[in-house]
C-alpha cells in the first residue's frame, strides 16, 4: 500500500540527513517515519502555504561559491564552495499579518538542550525582531524521546544570558517543559506551531 | 584618501557580479563605485540594520549540494553543487511590525522592463504575501541611465496577467514612471527603499 500527503504527493520513506543525532547503523527510525525536524517543518510549511494559513519558508543554506565551471550554459556546475555560517535564523515569514521568525534544533541528550547549538548572532537577530514587534521563538526537538517543543525568544534570552554571566551552558529539559510549549507529532500539519503562536499572540 | 562607510569600515571598490548586463571590458562602473544593484541593497539593509530601522536581509542564493569532501573536519569543500531556482523573492524582513518582501533587479535595455527576469512563482508568492497582509515590491535599476525603480507587487501583477492574456513582455519604462517611485541613489543609505514604504504604507 502507498501512503500519499494529503496534496497527493506520495510518501516516500526519507533518511536522516546530517544532523547532530545521525549515526551508522541507525539510518531510518521508522517511528518517525525517517524525517528529520527539517524534513516535518518543511512538510509543515507546505501544508500551511497549501491551505493558505501561513507563509514561512526555510531559507537556503549559505555558500561561499569560489568556483564554477560551465561546461554548457544551462548546466553550471559549482565545483568549489564552502559552507558559510548563518547570520539570521532559518525559518521567516508571515501569518496574517504577523512576521514570524524560528530557529529549529535537534539534540540528542535526554535531559537538556546545549546553547552551543545557537549563535550569537542568531540571539542578536531574534533581539532585533522581537524589537521590530516580529514574533521569534525556537523550535526543539528532543530526539531520544522524540518530544518537540516550542520556547518563545524570550525565555531564550533569559538562559543565554544566565550563560554569559558564567552559568550553565545548557537549558535543562524541566527548564523548557516549564516556560516551552510541547507540539505533538501529527500528520497534517506534522508540527503544528502556527496553532501555539496563533494562541499566545491572539491573532 | 580612504573612504568609509558610516560602519567605519573601509569602502573597497568591487567589480561588478554576474549580472545581465555584466560585459568584458566594462566590468567597473565607477559613477556607481562597480557596485552592482545587489551590493548596493545589501549596504542599504546593513544600514537599517545598524540604525535599527529594520531588519531585512539578502536570502542565500540556493544550492543543490551533491558532493562534498571533508579533508579535515573544520573545512568541508563542497565539490559539487547546482543552482537551484529560488522559490520565493531575494529579500524579506520585518520594519516596525510589518512584514517586507521583495526582488531586485536589473535591466541593460533602456526603455523597458523585460518580465523574463521575474518566474511565476515569484509571482505566486507575493501573491500570496499580499494576501497575508505582508508588502511586497520589485526594485528594478535600470543601468544604462543608472535610474532606480520601486514598483509596488499589485502594479506587476497587472502587467504580469496582460503579458499572459498575450499582451506585451515587458513593463514599459513609461509604464514604471507612471507607477512606480523613483528612488535616489544616497550615500547612507545607498537606495532608501523604506522611506518610500513607509510614506506609501503609512507606518
Amino acid at each position: 500500500m502507498d501512503f500519499h500527503y494529503p496534496s497527493g504527493r506520495k510518501y516516500v520513506p526519507r533518511y536522516r540527513g546530517n544532523t547532530e543525532d545521525s549515526s551508522p547503523g541507525n539510518k531510518i527510525s521508522y517511528s518517525n517515519r525517517g524525517m528529520t525536524l527539517e524534513d516535518d517543518l518543511n512538510e509543515t510549511n507546505a501544508y500551511y502555504l497549501e491551505k493558505g494559513l501561513a507563509v514561512i519558508h526555510k531559507k537556503p543554506t549559505p555558500v561561499q561559491i569560489v568556483h564554477v565551471d560551465y561546461p554548457k550554459r544551462s548546466t553550471a556546475v559549482i565545483k568549489e564552495a564552502y559552507f558559510r555560517q548563518a547570520s539570521t535564523t532559518d525559518y521567516n515569514g508571515i501569518c496574517n499579518g504577523k512576521y514570524i521568525d524560528f530557529e529549529a534544533k535537534e539534540t540528542k541528550s535526554p535531559t537538556s538542550f546545549p546553547l552551543k547549538n545557537i549563535h550569537d548572532h542568531q540571539i542578536d537577530h531574534m533581539k532585533q525582531i522581537i524589537k521590530h514587534k516580529g514574533i521569534a521563538f525556537v523550535i526543539i526537538r528532543f530526539s531520544q524521546s522524540e518530544e518537540i517543543f516550542l520556547l518563545e525568544a524570550e525565555y531564550l534570552f533569559q538562559f543565554w544570558d544566565r550563560m554569559k554571566r558564567g552559568g550553565r551552558k545548557s537549558i535543562t529539559k524541566q527548564e523548557i517543559e516549564t516556560h516551552g510549549h510541547p507540539i505533538e507529532l501529527g500528520w497534517a500539519p506534522r508540527i503544528d506551531y502556527l496553532k501555539i503562536i496563533r494562541t499566545l499572540y491572539s491573532f
